[in-house]
């Protein structure tokens, strides 16, 4: 009965999606299971380029991105830099712990990268500090995330959903059906409450 | 006081776009514009690739655009062939004539592609007569489509469209504001409505 949500820190549009999931996943009585997948990975598999790559695309998803911020009630701001190398956050993220926890450290890097104003997630002590600050236990975290394990452990969760057909972020996989971006919450919703069966 | 409306026949979001794109427009005193493009030239100019083009994606993209068909209320099927080759009703649908008649020949060349179980529009024999069934000259505008200014036409408008920022289809412009996608209909209505001014 969970609702996995495949998300990369360096998606605007995951940022956004992973609030609103949350709310819609609730209201039918679902979990949200996060999954840090590294979206280059997704680009590079099907020999395609992200809409950061393509300079026209680029400009009209930050602002698409915002608009749809402000439609889920969520603040918005670009980071201090964009592209940016996710790898540390996305480690952490996937780090043994309590799933409450993790919930909490992926909505605090989320709003360090897109809140606005914050000051990303490429910095270990920044890192560090934004899990202290969500009672985790930051610098054993950025010492594990530099494992082989963690490394393996991102590794095999992109190359699983590369596999489940998985090709953009964020996809929510609900029962087995795959939905992309911030824009299928509605189908999703729909799905959950069955009105939409296919 | 136009919706221009981007287009390629080849996509389905378009499709989906062009029944619900004139319901918001009326609501807002507004008049659709549309202009046919062709989505290969966008592709090129960024050196990406389509969807269509990472199977992947491309399943994917069918299935959701059947749902959003379903949502907007609009019969939906794949076409015959996909992808196919636009360029004849791309330039058909260029063609100088009554803009009314030209809403109702998208209408019909675009239901003869997506509408479900209909012949698509590769065949200029299928496709005069389309334009014949809403009232046209079907062969006097298969005869145009073949000459240089309906070719010129629609390599202007691409090219435009290009130098315009847009990368996509379907692509709406209203008052300088771009949005692409089937998905942002939504914010077109609000910025039309006066309520997401950015």
């Amino acid at each position: 009965m969970v609702v996995r949500f495949l998300f990369d820190f360096i998606s605007p549009y995951s940022y956004v999606a992973w609030h609103r999931v949350q709310v819609i996943a609730a209201r039918h009585g679902r979990t949200v299971e996060p999954v840090p997948v590294l979206f280059a990975g997704f680009l590079r598999a099907h020999g395609t380029k992200g809409p950061a790559e393509v300079p026209a695309k680029r400009a009209y998803v930050f602002k698409d991105a915002a608009r749809s911020a402000r439609l889920a009630g969520v603040s918005f701001g670009l980071p201090p830099e964009h592209p940016f190398n996710p790898l540390l956050a996305l480690r952490v993220a996937g780090e043994p712990m309590d799933e409450e926890a993790r919930r909490a450290l992926i909505t605090a890097l989320f709003h360090a990268v897109w809140g606005g104003g914050g000051p990303g997630v490429t910095d270990p002590a920044t890192v560090a500090a934004i899990a202290s600050g969500v009672g985790l236990d930051g610098a054993a975290l950025i010492a594990a995330a530099g494992g082989e394990p963690a490394k393996t452990r991102l590794r095999a969760a992109t190359d699983a959903a590369i596999a489940a057909g998985v090709f953009g972020v964020p996809t929510m996989l609900v029962d087995g059906e795959l939905f992309w971006g911030n824009d299928s919450l509605d189908h999703v919703e729909r799905f959950l409450a069955g009105e939409d069966p296919a």
